[in-house]
C-alpha cells in the first residue's frame, strides 16, 4: 500500500552522557521514513537546504524511500541542537535554526496524492491540514504533535484532529492536550475530539493504546545502553505505519469496518504497535540513524519474539 | 502452604488531591496480609499499641490472617502521616511516630517457625535477619527494603540479601542499591548479591521482573481514579506471595529446581506477578484497605482477564 509522510529532514547536534554528535542526519520525517522503509515503500515530503550532504540522500534512497517530494531549496538545512541528562527521557533543546524549514509549504507531487496511509509528523497543524487537502481519500491518517502547537495553535490542531484516525503523542502532550492529569480520562477527552485511536508514548515505559473501549499496553524493550533517544517516537510511528502498510487493507473492512473503526483488525494494529516499539528500541542504541544502517529484518523478527517472551503469561487456572 | 510475613501494622493519616483520612488502618504487614489472605492463610508477625482498635483486628481475622504473632504492647501504635501530590507516584512523609514499633523485635510463635514462604516487609534489615534465624528452611524468602536502609544499614542489608530469593523493590531503590542508573545493569548488580529474582515496582508503569536470563514486563492497570497509592507495593507483594502459596510447591522442584532457581515454574511466577498487579490496582481505588473490604474473588479473576486482554498480541506472521 502507498504510505505518505510529511515531516522534517534535519541536521542534528546531540549530546548525551555517552558522547556527542555534530550535524548528523535527523528530523521526524527521516526517522519515520527509515523505520517504515523496512516494511513498505515510503513517499517522503520535506525540504532541505543546498548544504544537505549527498550521502544522506543515498542513505534514504537505500531504505526504500521515494524522494520525489523532497525539495532542495537555496539556504541551510533545518538544524536542531539538544542535550540529554542521565534520565534520557527528555531532551533539552539548546538551539533551533529552522532555516529553509521556516518557509516550508508541503507540495505533494501528483504521484503522492492518492496515498492509502498518511503520517503527519510533528509540524505546524495548519501545514498538516494543507497536506490533507492535497490528498484524495486516504484509508488511514495518523499524526503527531507537540506542546508548542498544543499551546500556540490549539484551534488549528483541533481541526486537524477531526480529520485524523490515529494520534501518536507522548504522555505529557496527551495530558496537556486534554487538560487532564489522569491518562485514562485524558485519552477519553482526546478521542472525543475525533480520532478513533490514541497511542500514548511513555519513553522507557512503553506505550498505551486506547481504541474504542479497549486498552493495549506494550512495554519498551529494557536496554542496557540507551545511547541517544532522539527519533525514538518517530521510529515508533514509522514501524507502526510501515507494518500496517505492508499488511495491506483488511479486505472486509472496505465494506464493513471492524470494531477498531480503522481498516485493520485489532490484532494487526497490536502487532504494529509492537513493531513500532521494536524499531524505537533499535534506534536508541546509537546516535542518529546509525543503528538503522546495519539493522536486518531478521534482527527485527528476533526482537519481536523477545517482546512476546517478555510480556506473555498464561490463563489463570484457579 | 504456610506463609509468614513480618512487617508493620500502623495507623496512617493520608492526604491526597481527592480527600484525606485520619488514623486509618495501614502498615506494610497489614497491606501484605490482607492481599495475600485472598489466596492463602497468612501468619502475621507485628506489634501494635493498646490503642489499636478492635475492629481492625476483626478485619484482619476476617481475611484469613492468623494473629498469634501480633503482639499488643502498652503504648501507642506506629503512626505515619503522608501526603501525595497530583502525580501520586511518591508520598511526602509529614510525620513518623514509631511508638511501640521502635522497640519491636520479632518473636515468632512456635507454630510460625516452619513456613514454606516468608515475606520480610520493609523493616530494619537486622530484624529481617533475626526473622530468618528463627525459621527452619523456608522454600522461598522474599523481601522489600527502602532508601533509609540502603543508605543507613547497607552492610546488614547486603547480608539479608544473601539469604533472600526474591527482592521486591521500587525503581529508585533498585538504582540506589545498585549504584547504577540503567535498570538492566542495576538488576544484574543486585542479582549478583545473591537473590535469584528481582521484581522492580514502577508505580503507574507496572513492574519488571528479572530472573535468570529472562525479563518479564507487566503493566499497571490504567485506572480512572487512583485514590490513594499507600500500600500498593505491599498489596502487590501480598498478591504475589499469596498466589504462590496457594499454588503449592512445584513437586519436581523438590528434587530438581526449575530454571527459575525458585521452587516454582516461570509460568506460575509470572501469573503471581499479574495477581500482585491486580491486587495493587484494587488497593489504590480507595483510602486505606477500604476496597479490600468489599473485593471478591470473582472481581480478581475478572481483572486478571483484563490484564491479559490488555497485553496480549499475536505471533508475527510475516
Amino acid at each position: 500500500m502507498s504510505l505518505l509522510v510529511v515531516g522534517s529532514v534535519a541536521l542534528d547536534s546531540v549530546k548525551t552522557p555517552f558522547g556527542e554528535a555534530t550535524d548528523v542526519l535527523g528530523g521526524s520525517g527521516t526517522y519515520f521514513s527509515v523505520a517504515a522503509g523496512f516494511f513498505n515503500r515510503v513517499n517522503l515530503v520535506a525540504v532541505v537546504g543546498n548544504d544537505f550532504p549527498g550521502e544522506h540522500l543515498e542513505l534514504l534512497k537505500g531504505h526504500d524511500i521515494d524522494l520525489a517530494g523532497l525539495k532542495t531549496q537555496p539556504g541551510k538545512t533545518f538544524r536542531w541542537k539538544g542535550e540529554y541528562g542521565f534520565q534520557l527521557n527528555e531532551a533539552k533543546t539548546l538551539e533551533t535554526h529552522l532555516n529553509v524549514f521556516e518557509s516550508f509549504r508541503p507540495e505533494l507531487p501528483d504521484a503522492f496524492r492518492t496515498p492509502n496511509l498518511v503520517f503527519l509528523a510533528n509540524i505546524d497543524p495548519e501545514l498538516q491540514l494543507e497536506v490533507l487537502h492535497q490528498v484524495k481519500r486516504p484509508r488511514l491518517v495518523a499524526c503527531d504533535t507537540m506542546n508548542f502547537w498544543i499551546e500556540g495553535k490549539r484551534e488549528a490542531l483541533i481541526r486537524t484532529l477531526r480529520e485524523v484516525d490515529v494520534v501518536i503523542i507522548n504522555d505529557g502532550e496527551a495530558r496537556e492536550l486534554a487538560g487532564e492529569a489522569n491518562l485514562v480520562k485524558a485519552a477519553r477527552n482526546i478521542l472525543d475530539l475525533g480520532p478513533k485511536t490514541l497511542i500514548i508514548k511513555r519513553g522507557e515505559y512503553g506505550v498505551l493504546m486506547f481504541s474504542g473501549g479497549t486498552v493495549f499496553s506494550a512495554p519498551a524493550f529494557p536496554l542496557e545502553s540507551v545511547f541517544d533517544p532522539t527519533g525514538a517516537g518517530d521510529s515508533f510511528a514509522g514501524g507502526f505505519m510501515g507494518y500496517l502498510a505492508r499488511q495491506g487493507l483488511h479486505e472486509e473492512s472496505l465494506r464493513c469496518p471492524p470494531v477498531t473503526g480503522l481498516p485493520f483488525d485489532e490484532a494487526v494494529i497490536r502487532r504494529a504497535v509492537i513493531i513500532g516499539s521494536v524499531m524505537a528500541s533499535f534506534n536508541v542504541e546509537s546516535f542518529s540513524l546509525d543503528r538503522m544502517k546495519t539493522l536486518t529484518f531478521e534482527e527485527i523478527q528476533a526482537r519481536y519474539k523477545e517482546f512476546q517472551q517478555m510480556t506473555s503469561f498464561e490463563d489463570l487456572l484457579h
